[in-house]
């Protein structure tokens, strides 16, 4: 078993997990502040603009912590620097 | 046993956790959103259109994070970059 | 131990987690957003139509993560792309 | 140990787990649904019919991810794929 | 230890584990169900054999999860179709 | 370390996990059920014999899981098929 | 190490382990219904003794999955049907 | 290491085990019941009787599961039926 | 390494897990009697005699299941019936 | 690595474990115990010496679990009967 | 296995380990205060400018974690001072 | 590997493991109780200074157990009674 | 492997190890605390620079034990003082 | 492998571990902490400076347990007793 071999394994097994663990917590926090949203719209029908608007900030503020994921997940399959070529 | 035998049984498993475990948030937090959309309705039957606007728009970007994995998942079998062929 | 055998028990092992795993969260979802509904149906009668409809459309998008999950799990068992034939 | 035997007892394990595991979230959805809507029958009897109807058809869609464990979990007993006649 | 050794062993453990696993949340969920049921009795007395009726269609079908679980367990230790007799 | 050694040890820790691990959902259940039944006779004591009838239906059905799991476990001590006499 | 002394060890892990874990769930649920019967008497003084009768009852019936387990786990120190006298 | 070691070291780490994981439920299940019981006296101070009553006799079927362990426990310390003399 | 010692070694780790595991659930349980004793007390402060005494005539008997263990730690300490003198 | 080596390696990490573990439990039930005396004080103003001396003893009923960590935690550390001097 | 290929394989799973592992509380943390936020929009519109600009400021504060975890994972990545050149 | 290199590396890892464990409860409960002081403070301004005193004597109560495992840790660190000089 | 890469091995994983578990609470922690100070401005605007002016200065005191974490990371990696150069 | 590598490797290992297990607790408890305070401010507006100077008291006195964590890591990592220079 030579040494690209031995990295090649890690880096798939650590793509998948990083992106897949990852992606828990913010789809978890997005869904609840999606479920807040409408609620806070059932309520305040009025203000149905400013609400979606700030959701819709916020949200791509917590989708950002799985962006890091699927960067460093990329990175490892197709930029990999510590694989020889 | 050789290098892409190792590097298969890898992607294998790799790609099945990654969906798997992947798959797990999402669900969760959509399935928690739509509970709450339908409250909503229930709730304020006028603003049923925004609401369900709303909805289907934020459900989007929660699945967002299952496409992720699903892609790391679909490349880990079919365009696996590690694979000598 | 020849590579295919590898290669198949990885698959097998794979293939029921993968279905296994990926169908707990969609279960609990879609339970929570059934549970849901009834309330609001109980609670609003007459906007049963338009709370099965969106109950109906979101199910199956709660769904579709578990499909993703079946989807990886046939084809580790009848299209195995690593498996020589 | 041939090849067989291998693949025989990773079939066995996997398929006694598959369908172990998949039932946890369905029993647990299903229960919490058919919950909800007794609390539902209680609330508004009169819209009995009409709760006992979409009841059914959601339990139906939730048991769906049952069926795929329990599918898995037979084609691996029964129909193995990778098992050499 | 011979090859119908190895899988006698694995299909004792897993048949143990599969109907002790997937006896989980079939109980649970029925119990929940129950409680609930016993519940709504009590608040619309008038509705107890609707409620009653319910009820135990829904634990039929929660059940069957669990009678999954029992036929893959009955299969592995009474009918095995990987033992070579 | 003959073949039924090896067998009998494997019986021997399936059948305490499969009834032990096997007796902690209907206990949990069946509890949660008698705490409601009781809250239910306080809150509608004229309809104390309807609440417990209904309770031992549903406790019988959910202590059948317990069974379920009880039966393996005397199969695997006293009438192990795999055991060769 | 001789074949008995095997099946001994894993007679008393097992016995151990078959009774502790089996009376975790039966004394939570006991547990529960106890609390829920005090505070049923409390609110319904009247009813104490129909809500004790069920009580007991219903705790003897909790009582039972203990006493699965305590069966067992007597069998697997006393009457061993796998040793070999 | 001669076989009546191996025995007693099995017996000493299971004995232990058994009665400190056997001991949590009823702890737990009893300490929930007392605090009940404490709140439905200050609820209903004239049925102080009653209730003192009940809680008593709940807690010595809730401590006959920590017998149980206690017993099984001490059989390994002091009886243990495996151990040749 | 001789059958002393490793006797000596499993019990030195036995009496600490022993003792610790087992000291978690009495003083959860303790605890919450505690809190629920001091809140009805402030509820009903003419009853804080009766509230009391049975507080601590319960306490005891939650204690109990840590002394059990405290007794089966003192015994594998100072009393180890195994241990060859 | 001589016999008492060994022992003194255990006996280090179970004292630590011990104490650790042993005083997770007392830590959370009194501060359960005492966020309760509080909120019982600011409800009940007049009865706080009743509360506070209720406090106190069945704080150090709840301590006491805590001190049998903490003295079979001393015992291994510095009169560790095991050991060969 | 030479030097720097261990420091390799170690580097690619710390950094997958670390990113994914320190997006989870961030994104909960995150998805918690946003949905506070639009709670808090929807019962007091007129503070919505004083709201969003806390959310805002308090969001990026939370992001700070995530930014630590990101750093370190970007360090192993690319500017591994452990590896030699 | 001499004895005493063992006997270090196991109290490094002991002492690191017993202050940080042993701080996890008492911060948990401490925090608790604070928390609900500010809240009766809130709740009864008057009370502030009995409710400050019960605070702080409570809070040195809980600290107790943290400081039982911050003295095992400095034991073994600058104490250690196995350490052979 | 010599004894420079095996410690740059485990300051490598504990660096990032370090860091991630160490900002799971932090974030947790100002999360909550963020929520509620949201709520809070909602409830009493008129107070709102005396509640910001409070979270800050907390968040602060939140945020040093990530900080704690943070540092040792960076030691870990930049002037690891057990490596010999 | 000499002995003052294996105690380096610990020492790293623990101090990491100290640090971040033991800031999750302190971190977890000042927030709660400080959002209750957030809360009772704006309940009790006039109250706000003792409300502030209390809750500066105990989040130091509950910072207090992850500083025991930062000292035992720093004494590991600059001061390690074990280490033979």
């Amino acid at each position: 078993m030579d040494s690209n071999t031995l990295i090649s394994v890690a880096s798939i097994v650590t793509a998948g997990l990083t992106i897949s663990i990852g992606s828990i917590a913010p789809a978890l926090g997005e869904g609840r502040a999606l479920a807040q949203a409408l609620s806070a719209i059932a309520q305040q029908p009025d203000e149905a603009n400013t609400i979606t608007r700030t959701l819709f900030v916020g949200l791509a503020m917590v989708e950002s912590t799985a962006i890091y994921c699927f960067v460093v997940s990329m990175i490892l399959l197709f930029a990999n620097p510590f694989l020889s070529s």
